[in-house]
């Protein structure tokens, strides 16, 4: 029996010039892409990282949409004058740039009629049409508009609230995933590797990375599948080379 | 007097599977575009990561090395089935892949005839064409072809390398750059700070990241020019700002 296998995957847009320049190791791809490959079964397909120039971010924006199921941006939704995914996302739709009536509130609330200045009422302000995507840390929301997601770029934040992108994400097969080390260098298994990925081409992905540990050299083969059949059949093949090589297994 | 500015950019394209899935983290981009900014006067513009697929990398390989000065690549120049960066460079530039004569030697030597084996073999295959960049590491070199580097996913082994590919590269007007710390938050100083930026628009970027060290909440404000005249006039006046609403620095 065929199990029917749903492909859904997502895109990253990483806004922002203290990423680009070097300023600051970004550590939100890693774990949105380990979110949605875990809780949603959903698989990046591909990351842009690019500067707070409108027009760049617009044109991002309309390509990656297009691309892929979902976009997820990461950063330029705070209340400084660099701070201009909203704004670019709104003229990327062709959508009003406008106060979101019940972020206003949330804001206004959490910071109180009295010190809800100018710079924090930006944070209200959002592409016509759009939903809240909630920040149980620090109150300013993000959104979702047609099938971008909009996150803060400060990671404790962005990490609490990605939860709560959930409920606006239609799920895919949960992709699986095995790895298996090996004290061997990749060269000595290079060749048999190959044979195999053709064998399961259109089913598995095989990965093959070194490694360092404790002055040793090895191999970490990583294989992802949705079909958890085809995924336990390649690791058996595999495991039949690394006897027939005899080459030592790492138990991390 | 005016003094001519020279700008370079670049960007970089990751090429891997381990880093779009999350599982392993980027360590690259940092590091280049910190290299590139402080060595080369050569600012990173954009980013993109992408799957270990030839019809993509073919197709990022043609769009980036037309839009920017240089193209870094990352990843995908080892022994195995999912090393294809090499490959795929060809296709894009539409020259053989073939073997280079002195990457085969270089590797030759390293291993020795008898362990010299196909899948070392193949990381002396390269476009026809290419230069060498050299791997004090571990002897697979990286390659130039027309503007686009080649270099290993492997971080320390790409650090070791990244001093090789400077006699390839033309140099910009060296990136200057300054960070104020303050103990503020954001929205207290946006409006001003808004002001500031329109008043050096052309001539210097302003960026500001909210942080939190030891329980309190800050904000580093970061400008970055080609003109050490106009940064140290914007500074003047960031102080100036600073002074007025009586904010407390931070020196880290």
């Amino acid at each position: 029996m065929k199990k029917n296998i749903k492909k859904i995957n997502a895109s990253i847009l990483i806004i922002g010039n203290e990423i680009l320049s070097g300023r600051t190791q970004d550590k939100n791809i890693a774990f949105i892409s380990n979110w949605l490959n875990s809780k949603c079964g959903i698989a990046v397909r591909e990351v842009r990282i690019v500067p707070d120039v409108e027009k760049i971010i617009v044109k991002n924006i309309l390509s990656l949409s297009k691309k892929f199921n979902y976009v997820f941006t990461t950063g330029g939704i705070g209340p400084t004058h660099d701070d201009i995914t909203a704004k670019s996302i709104s003229k990327a739709f062709k959508v009003k740039y406008e106060f979101h009536k019940e972020a206003y509130a949330i804001l206004e609330k959490y910071y109180g009629k009295k010190k809800f200045n100018d710079g924090r009422k930006k944070m209200a302000k959002m592409p016509k049409g759009a939903k809240l995507i909630y920040n149980p840390s620090s109150a300013a929301p993000g959104f979702i508009i047609k099938n971008v997601l909009s996150l803060p770029g400060v990671p404790t934040i962005l990490n609490s609230m990605i939860e709560n992108t959930k409920r606006y994400l239609v799920k895919g097969s949960k992709i699986h995933s095995k790895t298996i080390n090996l004290y061997t260098v990749e060269s000595n298994i290079s060749k048999q590797l190959g044979i195999i990925q053709k064998k399961y081409k259109k089913f598995v992905d095989i990965g093959s990375y070194p490694f360092f540990r404790l002055g040793k050299i090895g191999v970490s083969i990583v294989t992802r599948s949705s079909s958890l059949i085809k995924l336990r059949s390649v690791n058996k093949d595999l495991l039949s080379l690394i006897k027939s090589k005899k080459i030592e297994l790492l138990k991390l």
